[in-house]
C-alpha cells in the first residue's frame, strides 16, 4: 500500500519579506512523516485572494491531505478562511460552535473584552467545516474536505496539529538510517553511495555535507518504511564505509 | 514601474522530511526584498525529475526571477542541473569553464584529488549556462534563461547570490516600518488597522503578535517602496495605537 501524501501551505506576507522565519515546516515535515503521510511539497503564499485560492484548488486536487499555516487571525490580512471557503465555491458564514467558544472566552476575561466584529472574523468559516481545537489561545482552525486550516503561531499550530493527528488516517511511518562519514567528501562516495541507492530503489538515499569546528563529514541518510531494508542499507553504507579506510558512525545525531 | 517579481525553488528531500531545517529562504526573501525583486512565492518540492522539471517551466513562466537552491553536488540525488536542462530543452553537458576550474581545484589539493565521474558531474550543465561564481568550494552554480541555480548549503549559497547580486536589474527596494503595541492583542486594533490599510491601499499593513517573557504584544508593520508613504503610514499607526492610550514603540526590532 502507497502512503497518503501531503502538502503544506505557509500563507503569509512576513514569511515571504524575510521578516519571519518559518518554523512549522520542519515539525510538520517530522511528524507527518512519522505518522505515514510524507509531506511532498511546501509553499509558500502572500495574502492574495487569487493566490491563495487557485493554489487551494490546485494542491487539494493533487494531494491526499492539504494543511495550511498562517492568516486565520482577526486582522484584514488574515483571509484564509475566506479564499477556503471561495475555492470550495461554498459560502463563509459565522460557525455555530467556533461563536459560541470565543463569545465565552472573551466574556470570561477581567474585565470582559468585546467580541467585536474583527474577532468575529475568527468564528466565521467555510459552510460545512468541522473544527481543529485550539488549546491555547481558542480561536479554532478547521477542516473543509482534505484541507486542514491551521494557525501561523508555531505554538498553537502544533497544538492544533497534535489534537488533529489521532484522526488522521496515515500509512506506514517513514523511519530513517544514518551513518555519518567524518573527513569525507562527498565527490569521493558518490560513486559507490548511487550503487547503493540502486540496490535499494525502495529507499530515498541522500547525501548530506555537514561543517563543525572539530571537523566535517557527510551524513549518509536512508529513509523509508521498511525497517528490515533500512537496516540493510546502513548495513551496506557502513560496510562502504569501512571498505574506504574510514570508521563510519552509525545513529550518531547530526 | 512594478518592480519584478521572484519565485524561490527549494529542491531537496531533507527539507521535506524534516531533516534539515531551511535556512535560505529567509536570507534571500530579505536580500531580494532590498534590491526591489519581492520574493512571491516559494516552493519546496523533493528530488524527483517531473516534479522538478514541471515546476521549473510553470514558474519561469509566472516570474520576473526564478532561484533555485540544491541539488548541484555530485551525489546521485544532485539532479537539479539535468532536470534543468530538460526543462529547457537543450543538451546536459560539461560546461568548459566550470570543468577547468573543478579540474585545477582538485589537482591543486595535497595529496591531489580525483576528478572523478561524480566530480565532474558538477561541471556538467544545461547548454548555454552562463556560471555563478563559489567563492566557497568552488564548484559553480549557473544560471540559464530567468533560473538562477545555486547551492543548498547556505554559507556557500550566500557567497554565490552577493556574487551575483550586482547583476540583478532589480527595482524600488523594499522598505518597512514598525510599530511595537506591547500589551495590545490583535482583536482590539484590528479595525483600526483595517481602517489604515484601507488609506495606504499601496503599502502591505500586517500584524504580528509576539510573545515574551517581559509581556507580549503586537508588532504591526508597513511594507512597501515609498519612504514618505511608509512614514506616513507609521505616523498614523502610532497616532491610533497612542489613541487607545497606550504607548507604541517605533522601530525597535522585533
Amino acid at each position: 500500500m502507497t502512503n497518503p501524501t501531503a502538502c503544506l501551505l505557509i500563507i503569509g506576507n512576513e514569511v515571504l519579506s524575510g521578516r519571519t522565519q518559518d518554523a512549522n515546516l520542519k515539525f510538520l515535515a517530522t511528524r507527518l512523516g512519522e505518522i505515514g503521510i510524507p509531506l511532498r511539497e511546501v509553499r509558500v503564499i502572500p495574502d492574495v485572494p487569487e493566490t491563495i485560492i487557485g493554489t487551494v484548488n490546485e494542491v487539494r486536487a493533487k494531494f491526499d491531505h492539504v494543511f495550511t499555516t498562517g492568516g486565520i487571525g482577526p486582522t484584514h490580512d488574515d483571509i484564509t478562511a475566506e479564499c477556503i471557503a471561495a475555492a470550495f465555491g461554498v459560502p463563509w458564514e459565522p460557525h455555530p460552535e467556533a461563536w459560541r467558544r470565543l463569545e465565552a472566552h472573551y466574556a470570561r476575561q477581567t474585565p470582559p473584552a468585546e467580541f467585536n466584529a474583527a474577532r468575529q472574523r475568527m468564528a466565521t468559516m467555510p459552510r460545512g467545516a468541522s473544527l481543529i481545537d485550539n488549546p491555547v489561545s481558542i480561536a479554532p482552525g478547521f477542516i473543509i474536505g482534505n484541507v486542514h486550516v491551521m494557525a501561523g503561531v508555531p505554538r498553537i499550530m502544533q497544538a492544533m496539529f497534535e489534537g488533529l493527528a489521532p484522526s488522521l488516517r496515515g500509512g506506514t511511518p517513514v523511519q530513517s538510517r544514518t551513518v555519518h562519514a567524518r573527513g569525507m567528501l562527498e565527490g569521493a562516495i558518490a560513486e559507490g553511495l548511487g550503487q547503493i541507492q540502486k540496490d535499494f530503489p525502495e529507499l530515498d538515499i541522500g547525501s548530506y555535507p555537514f561543517y563543525r569546528s572539530e571537523g566535517g563529514g557527510v551524513a549518509l541518510v536512508a529513509k523509508g518504511t521498511d525497517a528490515a531494508r533500512l537496516d540493510a542499507a546502513a548495513a551496506a553504507i557502513t560496510a562502504f564505509i569501512v571498505g574506504l579506510g574510514h570508521t563510519p558512525v552509525v545513529g550518531e545525531p547530526s
